[in-house]
């Protein structure tokens, strides 16, 4: 025996259709054409609007180049790969393709984490299949990960860094940078969109967390309910303050099981322990650390965007489907969320100085019953414009978020306080 | 719609026979009465010798105990774990279940490392499944992360932290503490059998890493071809050392693509830098780290043994297979191996000082072309007995010793010189 040891029969390629051409299109077409699935993956159509813009040389002639997304729906194709992305028109794509009993592969973590049940629902009923494992961290297996490697752990816990342009721009910042230039980096190179509310709010990450706890706390979340905290209002001195207490900051995304039906979910900046494996994504990575009942913490980390990595994501979905290896998909249930993580807090205030500022911001804090842990202010700021930090025992965000409007109405305050969680490892 | 939006139609339970009720067994059984598996996972039988002695209160009484393991291959159970461990009487046990059609769920890196190909050509022919996602880093998702993943990738290198009991005596030893005590405790600890030698030899991880090059490098590696070094002549100086190049040291199991049909692959002490994810796993955690040619690196890592982690494994497997979802099995092929890394190599000398030393060990490199990088000696050691370290430019491991083989003559050396890979990271 020379060869073919492990699996796989000989089998029928199957017909592969992309839908939309951009660089994770093509990265795939690429992978199709020359990586370890040629031969069982063939590509026989590619849609795109203005496709005498796109049509590429090096994909071999056999393929199908159409700016009529009908030709596809009607072809041979056995699974279509939408890479539109949005809501409109890729899911109106996405619901023909089942409905003509094609499976569908997709990287739309907008459209999954919206209407991925019902989806899977209309999937089940043509008997195709769908899967998504480029939605959420791009070529980190997270999502088959979980399905088939963590199935049967109780997973309780989700912390992650999902957001490969937020993580850009602050471990920029945590090398001493401001947020502006970072920013303005990130666009240059590609990373951050001209509006780059989508990812620096926290919206981006939010739908990625949403279609995690689904798959690993087996709970739906409604995503308007996840709060958001956008990573706009950071300052160095944000970092500098991180410093001093053993942290750095990281646009973190988090659910917790908080009981029967109940999930704590967030998204936004939060101080993470230099020694926990969140501190230790740098650029563009991502990370996800899943919190087991069983077998404690696993992470995942490596690169969670861009055109190659999510290709990879796509073509062993497409793989997955090629032998008939479907997903563990564990039934999940309605949850109610909140976004009041008990924790730890600290909070940057910038300030005009003058007397009676921290006996306000104490007193404001007390009313909520609400601990001082610890009062930090570095040397060297003038005071006239003096940012310091408090940092409170763990409690309610909500309660603490009314303390601080209350202190947001103190006259010396230059601008509205930043509250950040302080995420604990053992 | 309140429930069950994602997957799963009504199905039978799956009956499941476990072979071994020891720690990992007792483990399962908890997991399938209590876990998320419950209803779908139907515990039927446990085998072990002295049964009356293993029998739990907590297990429910429809279970059937017995020390007759051909009760088990007669019954009606679908499919059996395997967790006895080792070639013999396990690989009978395995083979058995295949021919009578049941699907087997093991954690035994031993047999699949050395009979996995036969193993799954025998489960095809029976129309059975052979899953091990328990053989490798036990509670992290490698084995399904990369069948399911990663399928798409082209790897091209895996480096792993694969034995938990080393990680746990060298992560001590870069605290500041000796190896013999490490050990000591380990063993106190149940981390390492009496005979230590399976772990701190290298064999335990190299049977792990045999496996993970032939589903991620699709190689099938002759396990005796892999060099393993062993961990027991490491000394508190080492790590010294290390740090001053700004490293640490781990047993790092590593295989590399070169060219077609061949491997460079070997287990050992390296350095790796403090910046490398390799260097953050601490205590008993496993980590993988795969270099794909699309996607860059991808880090795996958890807790790697013991119960509950490696349950896990076991569980998730089971429920692969009570979902009909098979792992994707791309052929592996026949691959010869070398141990030969081309990489830059320390190398720790414990000599009686002498004038003519370092000339001695110059000209022996420099007869194999061999260039030295730097020559480290921190003071405050004995002339008698000092440790010095000498860094080479990247060189052939086998060149290297073949030059201390040379070295080895020279009458001032109280003990043969210890050589370790430098891994470098971007």
């Amino acid at each position: 025996m020379t060869a073919a040891s492990l699996g796989t029969a000989k089998r029928m390629a199957i017909r592969v259709a992309i839908l939309g051409f951009g660089t994770v299109g093509s990265s795939v077409a690429r992978i199709l054409l020359e990586g370890p699935a040629a031969g069982e993956l063939e590509l026989t159509h590619v849609f795109n609007r203005n496709v005498a813009r796109k049509r590429a040389a090096w994909v071999c002639d056999t393929v199908r180049w159409t700016e009529n997304v009908d030709e596809v729906f009607a072809s041979d194709a056995d699974v279509v790969v939408e890479l539109a992305g949005g809501l409109d028109p890729a899911g109106g794509w996405v619901r023909r393709a089942l409905e003509a009993g094609k499976s569908v592969v997709t990287a739309n973590k907008k459209l999954i984490a919206a209407h991925g049940i019902e989806l899977h629902r209309l999937a089940r009923a043509h008997g195709a299949h769908l899967f998504y494992g480029a939605a959420v961290a791009g070529g980190i297996p997270v999502i088959p990960g979980l399905q088939q490697g963590l199935a049967g752990e109780r997973v309780e816990r989700i912390e992650g860094i999902l957001n490969g342009t937020c993580n850009y721009i602050l471990s920029g910042m945590e090398a001493g940078r401001e947020y502006a230039p970072m920013l303005a980096e990130a666009q240059a190179r590609g990373y951050a969109e001209a509006d780059p509310t989508e990812d620096v709010g926290g919206f981006d990450a939010r739908a990625k967390l949403v279609i995690l706890s689904r798959i690993a706390l087996h709970a739906d979340v409604p995503i308007d309910a996840v709060r958001c905290q956008a990573i706009t209002r950071l300052t160095a001195v944000d970092f500098d303050y991180a410093r001093l207490l053993g942290c750095t900051v990281r646009q973190v995304s988090r659910a917790e099981l908080a009981g029967a039906g109940s999930v704590v979910a967030m998204v936004g900046p939060m101080l993470v322990p230099q020694r926990s494996p969140l501190a230790w994504s740098r650029g563009t990575e991502n990370m996800v650390l899943i919190g087991g009942a069983y077998g404690g913490d696993v992470v995942f980390s490596g690169h969670g965007a861009g055109g190659h990595p999510t290709a990879v994501a796509v073509v062993s979905d497409l793989l997955a489907i090629a032998h008939g290896s479907g997903a563990v998909e564990l039934p999940s249930h309605k949850a109610s969320v909140s976004s009041d993580l008990h924790l730890r807090h600290s909070v940057r205030f910038l300030v005009k100085d003058r007397p009676g500022i921290v006996a306000g911001i104490a007193s404001a804090l007390a009313r909520e019953s609400i601990n001082i842990d610890a009062l930090l202010q570095k040397p060297g700021h003038s005071k006239a414009s003096l940012p310091f930090v408090v940092t409170v025992e763990p409690c309610s965000g909500s309660a603490l978020r009314r303390a601080l409007a209350e202190v947001e109405q103190m006259d010396c305050l230059l601008e509205p306080p930043l509250e950040m969680e302080i995420l604990e490892h053992e």
